[in-house]
């Protein structure tokens, strides 16, 4: 266990603006709100998935909509309040800490208003290791965990427990709910035991968003290796390409983000092109038409000369960037979580192939002299 | 107390068609389910609202959405089981009783359906005394009861219970989970006291649907008098024109049934002109451009020769028809009825006035002489 207090949010919130893979939302207005609940409860309890008792429940908590939205109808915290009641009514028990749901954009930073404001801690884990863009994409649905019973609010006060058939069917009717409360709002589900917590979920997220964040932040100040060398090492990044933003077409379809970004190499990528293709996440990236990362390992792009992270709304003509992939989590591996959130589920006629593998596989370089 | 069982559903089928003021949907398929259910399970318990202790808790029942979806995929009796047990756990407490939430249309026949599954009786009343488009169009919103909490499940067994800060937001919050969930469900809720159903609730509705059906399928054998005598002194009837129907606009907006039909005048009514617009239900009728009936109160179009109700969707060129009014119940009269239900609330810039007094008001036949 250790205390999260304001001063460290800012490195998780950069962090975990990596983890969003281009999507996820900003989690700047989310800092904001926990800044604001720690300022007013306290610091956050922030535990190892190892400290929570094997039957235990927890609570994993998220926003579920459109960040845009939050942004402008901020929830108050007591929507936590709510949830935690209603759920605990209906379980007749007390849940024994609050968990991310995912760490990567905006809802990597709700967790702490809900632990503050609820009085128990927040488990150092998540279900996606990144950012993806519907309820059943995680972790815990490769552990055959329910999404259901699922707690829902409005800010206004509405709510709901739903319970579904699978948890694809949670994403779709919670969705249209979501839709008709205005774009935004906050869900409890996927309540588990400690021990299926151990099993699904991503362990140590929050100190990994931490670490990346202070790694941005400081690369340019470190000694004896260059600022990209040192992020790719304590990143564990695999350099797939730099180059300025030459095109960036965009569409919304159904609620959703779809896009691609044409990059034209620079640098030692000279003469090479690359092109990411992004549903909110960055889901699939090309040099010289070649698959050099696909989901569910992360695509990043992030600012070539600061590794800030540049979501897909930031992407802009003439902007220099650095494509980077990071390894999934060895759950997304699997057969199921392939099935859940790999290249074929997104409408992709490609194979799951590693990030480590395929950067390497296809070098452009060799093949463009 | 009196036992319902399949014979004299047709009778109630019958009337609760002409109820539905041209919408509520054909209770024809509710019919063959709760013949199927009786049947199944036996004969309807029918008490009157003053049977129900005044602490006990009752359940009203409906299913929400297109009536036509609902014959493509007919419930199977087992939703209401499921919200009931929904329900009383939620509450700790049984239910002493199914009640029709609306007893025009389809929704006439469901509670039927319930009540012999669940083995409860079944309140001869409802909230409406006709049909309506929204979930907060009852008598019991006047008594200030909640619509919520709402038990809702789907023919697959997706399951909420939804809890809305007024009963416009379980209209909404409703509607779209129902539309997500494929367009037809069920539900439970406005769950009450025995006190407040003797209050809010519109008594004897069922057994006055029996009547009318009764009336409807008798007056050709009627002697001393004309069929349509006979069809308007029993089911109290203003009579507000015959003719044949020259014109109809439909259109679909917003998932409701918008339009409107033009009929000439025959016989009596020769040389003049009447139009019924509707919204699912026939909202305000019209004879020679002078209002005649108007929401609340209950605008009929039957068959001119079998006073057979002819719903808003078999309105066809050349069709002859007589347009009846019936008066709403009279706590639709009250100044939060009208609010709720009146024209202006569906977009119509005239104030209530009663149909047995505009009936006579605007005599048209006088007029055109």
């Amino acid at each position: 266990m250790r205390k999260i207090g304001v001063p460290e949010l800012d490195d998780i919130a950069l962090g975990a603006a990596l983890l969003g893979a281009g999507g996820g939302g900003d989690p700047y207005v989310g800092k904001l709100m926990a800044m604001n609940a720690i300022d007013e409860c306290g610091e956050v309890s922030l535990i190892s998935p190892d400290e929570v008792p094997d039957d235990a429940l927890i609570l994993p908590v998220a926003m579920m909509g459109a960040p845009t939205v939050l942004c402008e109808k901020a929830a108050n915290g007591d929507e936590f309040i709510r949830l935690y009641e209603m759920l605990k009514q209906f379980y007749g028990r007390d849940f024994y800490a609050v968990v991310p749901w995912e760490a990567g954009g905006v809802n990597s930073m709700l967790p702490f208003v809900a632990a503050t404001r609820l009085g128990v801690p927040m488990v150092d884990a998540d279900g996606m290791g990144r950012a993806f863009p519907e309820l059943q994409m995680v972790t815990f649905s490769i552990g055959g965990i329910s999404a259901t019973p699922l707690g829902f609010t409005d800010e206004k006060g509405n709510s709901a427990i739903l319970n579904t058939i699978d948890n694809k069917w949670t994403e779709d009717i919670a969705r249209a709910m979501t839709m008709v409360c205005g774009g935004s709002v906050s869900i409890a589900f996927y309540i588990m035991t400690g021990k299926e917590l151990k099993e699904f979920a991503i362990p140590d997220i929050v100190t990994y968003s931490q670490t990346l964040g202070r790694v941005i932040r400081t690369a340019k100040n470190v000694t004896g290796m260059t600022p990209e060398e040192y992020f790719l090492k304590e990143a564990s990044g695999h350099k797939l390409f730099t180059g300025k933003i030459s095109d960036v077409l965009r569409e919304v379809k159904g609620g959703f983000n779809f896009g691609k970004v044409e990059i034209l190499g620079i640098g030692e990528y000279k003469g090479n092109d690359a092109t990411v293709e992004f549903q909110n996440e960055n889901l699939i990236a090309k040099v010289n038409g070649k698959v050099k990362a696909v989901t569910p390992d992360l695509i990043c792009i992030v600012d070539a000369e600061t590794f800030v992270p540049v979501p897909t709304d930031a992407l802009k003509y003439g902007k220099r960037v650095t494509v980077v992939g990071l390894e999934c989590h060895h759950l997304w591996r699997r057969p199921e979580g392939i099935e859940l959130v790999g290249p074929r589920y997104f409408g992709y006629d490609v194979d799951y192939e590693p990030v480590e593998i395929l950067a390497k596989k296809n070098d452009d370089k060799e093949e463009s002299k």
